[in-house]
């Protein structure tokens, strides 16, 4: 953590030494994230509701955009981002993670960089504020790739991140959710819409650099030590430079069979077109194998596509022109200004 | 457990009422394994010690063969063939399983079907006989496609599974490499080998299915709950009637980052040849990441093809006209027939 935060400094003191924000103004720069996909519609959605989640969007995705402007990596944006959403009792990831079958929280995240394909993930850490900071240590202070469960926590404890109390990970919406469950009043509806609060961001950064990542608490109710997408690289995270940049929401074990983030990169790279490939594998492949959920994703120029083929996906992105666009519904998709005025720096 | 004896002796009673072994004589069967890759070279095998392993590679082809003789699935020869491996001490898998940093042996498994693209996995369990067993239960007994830890193990007992004691998993060999890696005496070498001993298995059966299955101890004086790559849908293991299948063996965490199984079915897909495909990622690209390991891979023909770019790989095959090919170093490759007499009934 401290390197980070060392690291992270001699970004900022060197971008101001040379002035990067002016001199790289002309460099693309983008990020897309999302809150997961489901049954969203206006029905089901109250206006308070409804304005708070689009107001953690909008938190979300400018916080990883100001790190963007002021010369950060799209990794660091990401994780930026990630942690708005983890911070959030909204969504399930971090704070707001739902609960397993004993009650427990199990989280799971992972990152990778599309520059030298590095990555890091970590499944079934329980005591964890930030995940996704976790799953970026694995991938920079450690040889690994993936860790897990209490192994995950002791590298974690060794790294110095502090350990949270079960109590942190409380929230009285997602416990009365797995009541709810385990009490099977509503659980199929609930089985159905649980797949998709995963939370995710995509960036582009001032060298090219494309970065993903996934954050979530699985599944409420949860058995067994399923594992699902979020940790596994190639289905619910993937990032190449050559190609695109993509995070996963939905129902992890199609996810992990079609290995989705991967095969849309794989096909940018034989050359289709960003919105085409992950249209492709999300409305057609994914449809045809009763698949739910989305992705976000973006290619090395900055396009940005975020199919689903739920009723509705959480998501946010500033593109390339600096318009903010954030949406729920599937009808949705103008972009409103992302003026930097509303970005706090 | 049951369903499946229940299963088995029903395809082989429809089998007998049929007689499928001649009805379908012409339907090509073929059955490729491996016992891990790394720095195997001639100066450091004994006669003996390599007239074991060559035997106990001929038990596991044979015992997949066999299966796939009498009319059971790919699916079925994949486990007969994995599990010879698994109960042999020889391998890096379920009897043999290497010991972590604790003196414990964390166990994953994989296994995936080319016809629905079924998979199931299994990470870090210690007390499953044969771990690709549970990996099977996964996918046939659950919705799930993943599982880990304790979650996993308690999945098994519900299904009937015997818990072992973990002496069970004691074997001198293994132990004294943990002591010597802990000493660090031959700590770079005997770093660079244990990544290199997961077992897999890759079948095509009578109905022109594909299956592949991978099983590892993990690396030897493993910490933080590391994940390779053998129980990663995509990265160890993949299968896709419509491409190939693969199980893969080597530095976990290059053909996690490469999707190495997945990707080289995908090539397939595209229509690459398949000897070509896996080529193209074990010594082209692995080679320029400076991962090192290799695969055993099938397309729907029932062609096989096992490249590696370590020193050697473990490896047998039965092809399509019933040859047998036993394997340890990189300059041999000629077969040797497979008699059906030399298969036991």
């Amino acid at each position: 953590m401290y390197e980070q935060t060392a690291k992270y400094f001699l970004i900022i003191f060197i971008a101001g030494l040379f002035n990067m924000n002016t001199a790289l103004a002309d460099t693309p720069l983008a990020i897309v994230i999302h809150g997961g996909a489901g049954t969203i519609t206006r029905a089901s959605m109250t206006d308070e509701k409804e304005a708070t989640i689009r107001a953690a969007l909008k938190a979300s995705v400018q916080a990883g955009y100001r790190e963007l402007v002021k010369g950060a990596t799209s990794t660091e944006a990401v994780v930026a981002a990630i942690k708005v959403l983890e911070d959030s009792p909204l969504f399930n990831a971090g704070k707001g993670a739902v609960f397993n079958a004993a009650g427990n929280n199990e989280m799971d995240a992972s990152i990778m960089e599309g520059a030298g394909l590095n990555a890091g993930a970590v499944a079934s850490v329980a005591h964890i504020r930030n995940p996704i900071d976790l799953a970026l240590s694995v991938m920079t202070d450690s040889e690994h790739v993936m860790m897990m469960g209490e192994g995950a926590e002791e590298f974690a404890r060794q790294k110095g991140f502090e350990m949270m109390d079960p109590a942190y990970f409380h929230t009285d919406f997602r416990w009365q959710q797995l009541q709810r469950i385990k009490a099977k009043e509503t659980a199929q509806q609930e089985q159905r819409d649980q797949w998709f609060s995963t939370v995710g961001a995509v960036a582009l950064d001032r060298n090219g650099d494309l970065a993903a990542g996934t954050s979530t608490g699985g599944t409420s109710n949860k058995r067994w030590g399923r594992v699902g997408d979020s940790p596994i690289i190639g289905a619910g995270t993937y990032a190449n430079n050559n190609s695109c940049a993509v995070s996963a929401t939905g129902h992890g074990e199609y996810f992990i069979r079609y290995v989705v983030a991967y095969n849309i990169c794989n096909r940018v790279e034989s050359g289709t077109p960003l919105s085409e490939a992950a249209d492709t594998v999300i409305n057609d492949i994914l449809v045809k194998a009763k698949g739910q959920g989305g992705v976000i994703a973006m290619d090395h120029s900055g396009n940005i596509t975020t199919p689903f083929n739920s009723e509705g996906m959480y998501r946010a992105s500033i593109d390339t022109d600096g318009e903010m666009t954030i949406s729920i519904y599937r009808e949705e998709g103008e972009p409103e200004p992302a003026l930097m005025g509303n970005v706090e720096h």
